[in-house]
């Protein structure tokens, strides 16, 4: 994977006139940045070097390089390592639950739409998969199996993974009934306790 | 969903050399008529009336609409009504592994393209999540509800069916790993538990 840190930055500099202008162009430019060099070599500064304006605009539009990755590939508004936060904090045999209301409170005002529209540019480009690989191993992944401290760590980050995954298209883009319908209780007493055996629980 | 039941199939009557021309005729016709039509709206029949040969020709070749659908919707190479024959037989407490073998017995080999193929192909048409529901509404679930007669069995079947696309996803598109290369053991163990779970045990 290009890390690019001897790359010079095409510069893009130019009176903006607004915020709008300023997060436009730091989302063109980070889709560009992290399809070309993967999320771990994609950096904050070489993504505002290339929107052409200072590298605190980022942290003050988006709050970092999760939400920065979250808004610009998955196309969600959320910022990932906050609720990464908010999954993690509580009761480690609640996090199965906490993930699966989460996922839903964040997925289901969005609609299906947008989640097949993310599924679709994965399984359309090769360097998309790449990105979100690389995201989820050095984000999301690090931090549960940090957190967690049990074995199999990863392992058992990515069978969460695959469930989650294949919540999201069930629910939303296949609509198989009654689960794309269902209550947000009936999914968590559903789902929960497999994502919490798959956190915690005995694998074999 | 129309059923066609009144519509008259256009004929592409004709010389066929051979058993291959006949095949690729049937696949075209039955893409064409599932989208059309539906699972359930679509007959061996008006496909077969579509490419021009004889019904009977749909059981020489496929087996039967199932196989025909499975090969020219899912472009998987497998009879899908035998292979729910070999989930379902044998003990009820095992057929959680039965799927995880049979899932990774059929796409192991075929690869990762085609999965990913596939799901693209759903998350772009609306017309082919439809089929896709109307085929899983129709037989899987009806089937798996039948045989395990128990309370909700078509939340447990959508449950089931979430954990095998996802699975799917993080194995063959997005190549999470370890669970990307793990070996079929590792994934019986990891997850037969949990699609037996959704099956038969106590969904709260």
């Amino acid at each position: 994977m290009n890390t690019g840190s001897n790359q010079t930055e095409p510069k893009r500099r130019g009176r903006r006139a607004g915020g709008e202008d300023t997060k436009a162009a730091l989302l063109a430019a980070a889709r560009e940045i992290f399809v070309e060099r993967g999320y771990e070599g994609a950096t904050v500064r070489s993504i505002a070097s290339r929107a052409g304006v200072d590298a605190a605009m980022v942290n003050h539009w988006f709050g970092g390089k999760e939400a920065l990755f979250a808004k610009a590939v998955l196309q969600v508004p959320v910022d990932i390592n906050a609720l990464v936060d908010r999954i993690l904090d509580g009761p480690d045999d609640e996090i199965g639950e906490r993930i699966v209301r989460n996922f839903i409170g964040i997925w289901d005002p969005i609609g299906g739409g947008q989640f097949a529209a993310m599924v679709r540019s994965v399984t359309s480009h090769d360097q998309v998969a790449e990105v979100l690989r690389g995201f989820f191993v050095g984000t999301l992944l690090k931090r549960v199996v940090a957190h967690l401290a049990v074995a199999d760590g990863e392992l058992r980050a990515t069978l969460v993974a695959s469930q989650i995954f294949g919540m999201g298209m069930v629910r939303y883009v296949v609509r198989f009934e009654p689960l794309a319908s269902a209550d947000v209780e009936t999914m968590v007493k559903a789902i929960a306790p497999n994502l919490q055996r798959y956190l915690t629980g005995d694998l074999g």
